[in-house]
């Protein structure tokens, strides 16, 4: 991982019908945007979910890979023939789509000569000049061209999969976050809360989460920034304000 | 609800930081996409996630309600200073955001008239000519303008809203679905499965989904159509794939 001082961000594409479809709920975005958040100071600032469809793919690659600093995809690189992220990256960079040489030996490998058949080789095949991800659960490896990632979709390999994408990312400033949970309603604090939400607006970015827990109800205030000093003065009006107010703050 | 007698597709946008950071895991979008797809016949094409910035607001909702029949929002309409999906909307359809008189009605006799103060006066507010979509739960409404639904984001009563969604709402075509969960790998089948969605390509769409389930790997086969007697085509070949390779299918 590279330097780290400024402000770097991602979005995040969801290619893959079952999802769009709410046959399968979606995990990976959690996933990644906290991995991202935690581990590379990398703010996720769009996620999309997509269908199936190279012309579809394509627009959106283009599209995203221009406004972010990286891309992940995720779906779409298996063997079956809904699986096109990969032919449609190269389409998008206008690049072939052909067997990546180190790809095709690690699948080889792993399945042996005699078994790697037909839908295991086309999860060798990548954008020209992709670079791997390795993956340590399934072999087949994600792969990274320009500044987007593909990734797997199943929860599980993505998972163990996400530290390799490590290498190739450039580490922004860390995202601190912190949390104050108050027994009272939003209506209750919403005034003083824009208030101060205003007067940190350069720096902080404040948000308010209804919450209902062992039949209470109460709102999560979650504040993030780049600045560990003004989240520690905003926490300090947070706390005055639910003093004021006597609201109860709850300790978790 | 009215005719019944084309594609209508839907795209729904989810309005929240919280979402985007990780922090929490959406539950919408699966809801959401399931009742559309099994109540009202309507496919959603695509999802977006978007941060609480009104200018990214209002590019997606210009962007979204072109292009698809229907655009959902969640999110952003309670009564706190990062709740501007409402302000939004008028900004993008260039209407004035005002009190919504049957709203106010409706949150003035839920509060009493003493305790609607601002905050909760907020939540009245709506792109001029909006209708409401009425909240069994927690009483704020949400509204339509145009073709945008706007609902809020948490889970418990955007799902107590859902259903008066559907005055506002064409019926598509019936979407059916039929699964066939194989246990055997992709790769094994994605030849002739290949083969299979090709000569279906014009009313059928295939996916092929890896399980795990009690510590065997599968592939769940799922068909969507809006033909059932297709559907059933598409069945029998496929269980004559499994059979040809001798496959066991799980019955579920």
């Amino acid at each position: 991982m590279k330097k780290k001082n400024k402000k770097i961000n991602a979005a995040i594409l969801i290619i893959g019908n079952e999802i769009l479809s709410g046959r399968t709920q979606d995990k990976n975005i959690a996933f990644i945007s906290n991995w991202l958040n935690l581990k590379c100071g990398i703010t996720v600032n769009e996620v999309r979910i997509i269908p199936d469809i190279e012309k579809t793919i394509v627009e959106n690659i283009l599209n995203l890979s221009k406004k972010f600093n990286y891309v992940f995809t995720t779906g779409g690189i298996g063997p079956t023939h809904d699986d096109i992220t990969a032919q449609s990256i190269a389409r998008a960079f206008k690049v072939k789509h052909e067997y990546h040489n180190e790809a095709y030996k690690i699948l080889e490998k792993y399945y042996g000569k005699k078994k790697f058949n037909e839908g295991r080789k086309k999860m060798a095949k990548m954008p020209r000049g992709a670079k791997l991800i390795y993956n340590p659960s399934s072999a087949a490896p994600g792969f990274i061209k320009k500044n987007v990632l593909s990734l797997p979709g199943v929860p599980s390999i993505l998972n163990s999969m996400i530290e390799n994408c490590r290498r190739y990312l450039i580490k922004g400033l860390t995202i601190h976050s912190q949390t104050l949970n108050l027994y009272t309603v939003e209506s209750n604090i919403s005034e003083k809360l824009g208030q101060i939400q205003k007067k940190y607006k350069k720096d902080i970015e404040i948000g308010s989460y209804p919450f209902f827990r062992l039949g209470k109800i109460g709102v999560a205030i979650v504040s993030r920034s780049n600045s560990k000093s003004k989240l520690k003065k905003v926490n300090i009006e947070l706390t005055k304000l639910a003093k004021t107010k006597e609201i109860k703050i709850l300790k978790i």
